[in-house]
């Protein structure tokens, strides 16, 4: 296994405190626990919390987004292995300032289970209203009539962003709720995965893809997607996906989208600038406009080589959340 | 070969193209040449001009770095090949505005040859005061007493951030020479790689590394380092590498110094932050304060596995420098 690491067994607690030591001016650990990741500072009494979690392994996601403008608190767990509820109550409880909480996660059978446990507790125990949204962006893993069964992927990133400046704009529960709802419904992601990726504590590949081969619609644990085929160009990975996002989402003439281009650990940034070419070209065509295009790596499987590509359909007031100020780890947005 | 790409012989102008589409509002081609980026918008007269240049297949480096509060222009020519000296007088054009032009890039043969003639020509012909300065911060490549034929790696985004921050303040090429002299001198990195990078138009790897074997102080084009040794922690890496550029820097107690842990293409954020907790252990220990963290992917060789670490030793002026804004596709800083 050729990783930079220590003990598999310390893995996630020892990434944590790297991150906690290098922005300890951003984030901290709540009440010493390594796995709830919180805003440094005072909390401002009442905005209205933002929560996620899941398990770990997806760096930059969840954790680079603690901070200002985006989230209050991030939960995680073991590598791919959602975190307990009493964790997830943990964050909750990091979270409340007195305006009710927002849980939004991606799409995940452990996670939902914990988190509405969690939730549950907090609202009979610590009278904290709770409220949840999935992500579940990801086309790959559902036809459209089953939407709800639908894995999140990197599009939650998105959907953090709008949820996490309307929260800080002080708008309340039920208004953050609404925009980031809007928000959500106008996200699709899709992606292709050229190798797997190793779980530290496993010692190898969990999956395999052939020398010449790549997943359709892989997620980001290496689940199975639409097909396996022989790779492709960028040209021809870029129109495919971009095709199928657009039976869902409007691309018309005239309207405003952003657009991220996610690597999924291992891919170079020269293949996603390859990539982002070929989606402004194809939105060109179509005469719709790309704002705040986001390229790099946002929710990778750690190691794992492939790309995903999202596509936001804003409004006026989504495109000016998603511009607003942040300063997390992972994620600066300087005002415009 | 597994990447997305298009054609290889497309490979590096496909990239460019996707640059300027993703951040046309920071950057732009020089006179239509795909290999030649400049700051968007009007020149600023009487700054002095930071330019750089070579091989392409570094991404963020160093195209990435071209924007407000860092470099004026940047020239790149094919995978791991520079550009030519034509290319390279375009460039020190380009970022010319009548206060002279730093020429600051790494020390590789190929560029020293085609940046000296392009600066000579621009200096006959067209009259612009070119200097340069050359990045040397890889101690593996040779030993302290042949420093100046030492390569340039990933410290060299420091001393950008330097010049760049200094000619924006206006100071005299003079002076943005003086200052960042001063940078390069305190900068030093060293690196490990684990798995080798493929160049597109080869389409294999262009050397080996053992499946249990990593290569210390390899450069980022592959080239042979110290030694070959079996795979460490990353513990023991951490320490092997701040003990070899504690030998050349002084880290002493109550100082100040920035870090940059750096991925070297296709090595995870989580195994970086096991490294950079390393590292904050050891400068706690020492009484050495860090300043602004660098962790991330700032200079790669496409998908190659590894990284680097540079420690930049800091003064008030460098600091000072160091924590000003900047705006660039690749790197953001926010007034603090």
């Amino acid at each position: 296994m050729k990783k930079i690491i220590n003990d598999p067994k310390n893995y996630v607690d020892e990434a944590m405190e790297g991150i906690v030591a290098a922005y300890g001016d951003r984030v901290a650990f709540f009440e010493n626990d390594k796995r709830v990741l919180v805003r440094a500072g005072k909390k401002k009494e009442g905005k209205v919390g933002i929560v996620t979690g899941g398990g770990f392994g997806h760096l930059p996601l969840f954790l680079g987004y603690v901070g200002e403008g985006m989230l209050d608190a991030c939960v995680v767990g073991n590598v791919f292995a959602s975190p307990s509820y009493t964790k997830m109550e943990a964050g909750i409880r990091a979270a409340d300032a007195g305006a009710g909480v927002l849980c939004l996660y991606g799409n995940y059978g452990g996670d939902k289970m914990n988190f509405r446990q969690a939730m549950e507790d907090c609202a009979d125990l610590e009278d904290i209203r709770c409220e949840e949204l999935l992500g579940t962006d990801d086309i790959a893993s559902a036809p459209a009539e089953k939407m709800d069964t639908r894995r999140g992927v990197a599009g939650i990133v998105f959907a953090y962003k709008i949820a996490g400046a309307a929260a800080d704009e002080m708008r309340s529960l039920d208004e953050v709720i609404s925009v980031t709802k809007k928000a959500l419904g106008n996200i699709r992601t899709m992606g292709v995965a050229l190798t797997p990726c190793v779980v530290p504590e496993a010692g190898g590949p969990t999956f395999f893809i052939g020398e010449e081969e790549m997943e359709v619609g892989m997620g980001i644990h290496g689940e199975k997607g639409i097909s396996t085929s022989k790779i492709m160009t960028a040209d021809e990975i870029t129109d495919m996906i971009i095709d199928k996002i657009g039976e869902e989402l409007p691309l018309l003439a005239g309207s405003e989208i952003s657009v991220m281009v996610n690597g999924l650990g291992a891919t170079s940034l020269e293949e996603q600038m390859i990539v982002y070419r070929r989606i402004a070209q194809i939105m060109e065509e179509k005469g719709v406009t790309i704002v705040a295009p986001h390229i790099g790596e946002y929710a990778t499987s750690m190691e794992m080589a492939g790309i995903s590509i999202s596509v936001f359909v804003l409004d006026e007031e989504l495109k000016k959340l998603l511009l607003a100020p942040a300063a997390t780890p992972f994620y600066t947005n300087i005002s415009r």
